[in-house]
């Protein structure tokens, strides 16, 4: 079923979903906090942007023109419903599109920003996966391998531009190989703890074009106190969100 | 002036040092409540072993017999002392060599365990470093480089055995690169913080010599709380070593 909901935290922001497939999650609000936006931010990419959480979010805080690429049509026109719906046809633009494709029509050195939450596994031989076509696409790598991922952004992204990323920690070792195999440096992780005392199962990075190296790992994220409720350093995490954009 | 000090948080054990130099650090306390150590572990090596904090430590909780190799005459010395005051000369050697003549002269694999809590800065051209040679060799790669310390690493650990060790997270990526090359599979790593919203300030990384890939980021670390004072948490962290060893 289709249907309008409030995105998670920000009241000025709605958001489109069909609840027969997934909801958009907990990572995306995340990365949007986490990816460096600054003043002269002017073109931002989300590759793989599902029902567009990540352009809505970012919007809010950019008047940086935000395209979002999404290869499943049904994810795609959602997320345009969105962007009407939220008037910001003007700054957000949703092309439904493989992002190689994409990547091979475009120019180099397009974007100053780019961002993905993209599938988190492997597929396997013999794996059938999710029966769910929409979320078999969204959680395997069908459409896109992370390393096919890390080659268009090595032609999308401008020279010391950000590619920021969201990831699960099994995972890191492979990802940090590919951010400096495809020339952008390791700049700042951020891990996510689902509780504290608990292991990290979600990882932060973001990385610089032919940066200069010099990592900083900063300050834990832990989601949920022991109460199961929000923790203040998550409110504080997304609290730039809650308003509205200064110049929009 | 030498003295003879409580070793941070131990009451059962007691470290001698001489106080013109440098005391033994934070750093050595973690790495020894982080590291490893299973009921089959019989031999454990401490590359750098200074005043010999980390065997000092890890002998509250195992049985295995332990070496620490020192290159300093001055601190060998003192790490002996300690060694003898606390009665544990049939559990810890100390060896005053550098650790490479060490690894030339030893069998492969001699090792279950290796920790090494080694100089965080390379050594610059024209870069005098410290005036105090004690502290130049402990905080500088003047004697060993990182790289050397991997190749000794690589001779003198077990198959299936374990390398701890702690640095700044600044060389984190090489120090992940390192591990990799010399067939030391990462298996956990944990960041330490010195205050809640602060950049992580040491990483712990441990890894197992030709060990299936399957990285942990375990909870973060936290020492001091905004009062200053030790967090519940780094006090839990090393409260295993408050106790007398249970069949020792």
């Amino acid at each position: 079923m289709e249907c309008l909901n409030d995105l998670l935290g920000y009241p000025n922001r709605k958001i489109y979903q069909n609840t027969d497939w997934f909801a958009f999650s907990l990572d995306s609000v995340l990365l949007a906090n986490f990816v460096t936006i600054l003043p002269r931010t002017k073109t931002i990419l989300d590759i793989g942007t599902g029902t567009a959480p990540i352009p809505l979010i970012l919007s809010l805080n950019t008047k940086a023109k935000i395209v979002g690429i999404e290869v499943q049509e049904d994810l795609a026109h959602l997320a345009l419903k969105s962007v009407q719906y939220n008037q910001l046809d003007d700054q957000i633009s949703i092309v439904q599109k493989d992002v190689q494709s994409y990547a091979e029509e475009m120019e180099s050195d397009s974007f100053d920003v780019i961002v993905s939450n993209p599938p988190y596994f492997k597929v396997e031989k013999n794996n059938f996966h999710n029966q769910d076509l929409h979320k078999t696409l969204a959680r395997h790598e069908v459409a896109l391998s992370l390393e096919e991922l890390f080659q268009c952004v090595r032609k999308l992204l401008k020279n010391d531009g950000v590619f920021a990323m969201v990831h699960r920690p099994e995972r890191l070792l492979e990802i940090l190989d590919l951010y400096r195999q495809y020339g952008l440096e390791p700049k700042k992780i951020q891990l996510v703890y689902p509780k504290e005392g608990k292991d990290a199962h979600m990882v932060l990075i973001e990385g610089v074009k032919h940066g200069k190296p010099g990592l900083r790992l900063l300050a834990p994220l832990i989601i949920h106190d022991s109460n199961n409720q929000y923790t203040q350093e998550y409110k504080d995490f997304i609290k730039e969100g809650e308003n509205e954009p200064k110049e929009l």
